[in-house]
């Protein structure tokens, strides 16, 4: 008898976080770490948050110290329910949104709410490593869909499809880790094929805003498919710090069942921190903040590709993003960068490598780079570093 | 086909939170109310929040609004280590704590750790209705145990024990929803219980600061039994909307997985609420301001028991709190305070029957009083028309 014992199922068959378990390592002094997905800091408009806190105090007092309703402050979801309506022709009532405490928690809710032990979900291969995680506590079968320059390959997500499935969690836009955006021909087949399943497809965007080259594109089942969920966070436009995201649904009974597994989960999210991002979005253009987000990403993004033009050996492949925070190298085949990792902490630089983004793939060729996070200089430096572990191979 | 078929077995054997479905009602104009469970909001320090949001905001900059790791701020984990030390005699380091998206994530995350469904937990009877909440999503198996004025009977916990259980839930200290404190002779028994069990002990003490009758008694658990989990939080003595709370344990293994459940559920806790809370704590003295609020709280409570004593009926039964937010009042046998409810409402008085603080029991003839958030001549006109209600029976 001992502790193992004592646990549960779920929390046996749930992975730690191996980006959050190497930051430490990542931010030694020395260290340029590619390993994070952070937010560039200098985006935060600190200045204009501080005096949002001000005045939300001045004006509603106790109120945004005191607990609250769990769907969320009304205000800040009649914003979000007005600019999809704008920007994505989005036809949404603040009933149709649920504020989550970061998008991660939307991902809790999600499998709380529609998995039993060994349904199935389809994600992509490779996908975001927090919503493996988040989904692995409920046990359920994994169909991996690979994923390639136009999106999700349709055939093999029709035959997935043949299984139990529950829902499909997509990426569309700079898919976290790769960097790729589905094609508008592709977001029509999958949307022509889910049409004919039950499911639900959740299409997490924490990154769409996040643009700086080419036309937004529409989303595949907002709007349209009866089971769409939509995910959004203020995190990569605002702020993360916050821990503000949002579940958005014409689906009803689904949100229903949200609301009380939200209940159930932390009461609700945080209320000041509600009414500070709805203040700050009252009195400031959001699309003004994040045309400058984005010019300073495009400008990163662009000294890591031509960096690793220059530095990497021209066996290397990889991905050219449009937006969002990452790009995905693939090396040659039979190179595993897990075993590369510590080596190249050695020389200074820290990545991710490809496995944890995954289910039950190991020693892959694979690695995801992030640019936001560091200055053009850094980046062209970390890279030089990298390209000579490279070049020793 | 349908929705039903695309919802987890959890979230159905979840109940949705009786007592917010209720508030809108019990907040609708010219209704008093004793549903809620909330702090009275004269007692949020405002001013030395907006002192404390602006010096963290110049001191610590863009570290306020960027992610942050997952088991909380150090310096925050720090304080309640120092604070337990000095109270309780706990010996404590950072790493025995883990910061909250407040108490109720705790029980969310030690559900996801410890339950598989049909595992057996120990609750009071009656318990927090949203630990039933928490808990249900693993459908667990509930052993309800009589709580009386010294506590737990321990003749039913020992009897309870035989089954498979994972963990004993108790709030020892001015117990939601009955006020009740166990006494020091019952913790010691429970104690001698529980260390001959390889189970877990949650001693959740969201009041135990709120005290404002008789000494402080030591934990059950705490300090002394190796699988005891200790909840707390701030939301009773400095703010509630913020959402911090923290989980204290010694068994560092059961650390390790609550860690990994927290990281897939939410990735951290807000870090400019817990930079704000803990700048708060720095530069103010918690013990002063928890005298302030004990004081109020003393006042009304004392105005609700005259009350009562006043205009109810003397067939009718009620608790003494020695502090905490509410007590509990037992109508002669066969009443159900369920049908009472719309009536009391019409009556412009709002409360919350006994029956969600219970599991498989239905048609209690108890009630919830909460009396922190109203003034004493307030009070006293809400007893006044349930008491009216209550003659009529």
């Amino acid at each position: 008898m001992g502790m193992e014992t004592l646990l549960s199922e779920g929390i046996k068959a749930t992975p730690p976080s191996f980006v959050r378990s190497i930051l430490k390592a990542a931010s030694e002094p020395g260290v340029i770490s590619f390993a994070g997905g952070l937010p560039n800091p200098v985006s935060f408009p600190q200045e204009e948050l501080l005096a949002s806190m001000e005045r939300i105090v001045k004006t509603y007092g106790s109120t945004v110290f005191q607990y609250s309703i769990t769907a969320g402050l009304p205000e800040l979801r009649q914003y979000i329910a007005d600019r999809y309506h704008r920007i994505f022709g989005l036809n949404l009532s603040i009933d149709n949104i649920i504020i989550t405490t970061g998008s991660q928690q939307a991902l809790d809710l999600i499998g709380k709410v529609l998995l039993d032990r060994g349904d199935g979900v389809i994600v992509e291969k490779p996908t975001y490593l927090a919503a493996i995680q988040a989904f692995s506590m409920q046990q359920p079968t994994f169909y991996l869909i690979t994923l390639t320059e136009e999106g999700m390959n349709p055939e093999e997500l029709e035959n997935a499809l043949k299984n139990p499935v529950k829902f499909i969690y997509a990426i569309p836009n700079f898919q976290n880790p790769t960097g790729l955006t589905y094609s508008a021909g592709n977001r029509e087949r999958i949307y022509e094929i889910l049409k004919k399943h039950e499911v639900f497809l959740i299409e997490d965007d924490p990154y769409g805003e996040l643009r700086f080259e080419g036309e937004r594109l529409p989303y595949i089942g907002a709007g349209k498919l009866p089971n769409s969920i939509l995910l959004g966070t203020f995190s990569k436009t605002v702020t993360p710090g916050m821990r503000i995201g949002f579940l958005i649904s014409e689906n009803k009974e689904l949100l229903k069942h949200i609301f009380v597994a939200k209940e159930a989960s932390d009461l609700h999210t945080n209320i000041f921190a509600q009414y500070l991002i709805w203040d700050y979005l009252k009195n400031n253009d959001l699309d003004i903040h994040i045309a400058k987000i984005t010019e300073l990403y495009r400008k990163q993004a662009h000294a890591m590709m031509e960096a690793i033009d220059r530095y990497f050996p021209p066996t290397v492949k990889y991905t050219r993003p449009h937006g969002g925070m990452f790009l995905w190298v693939t090396l040659p085949e039979g190179v595993s960068t897990m075993s590369l990792f510590p080596k190249a902490l050695e020389k200074g630089v820290a990545f991710v490598p490809g496995d944890p983004f995954y289910t039950g793939i190991r020693n892959t060729n694979t690695m995801r780079l992030n640019y936001t996070n560091a200055d053009s200089e850094t980046i062209t430096e970390g890279i030089r570093r990298l390209g000579d572990l490279l070049k020793e191979l």
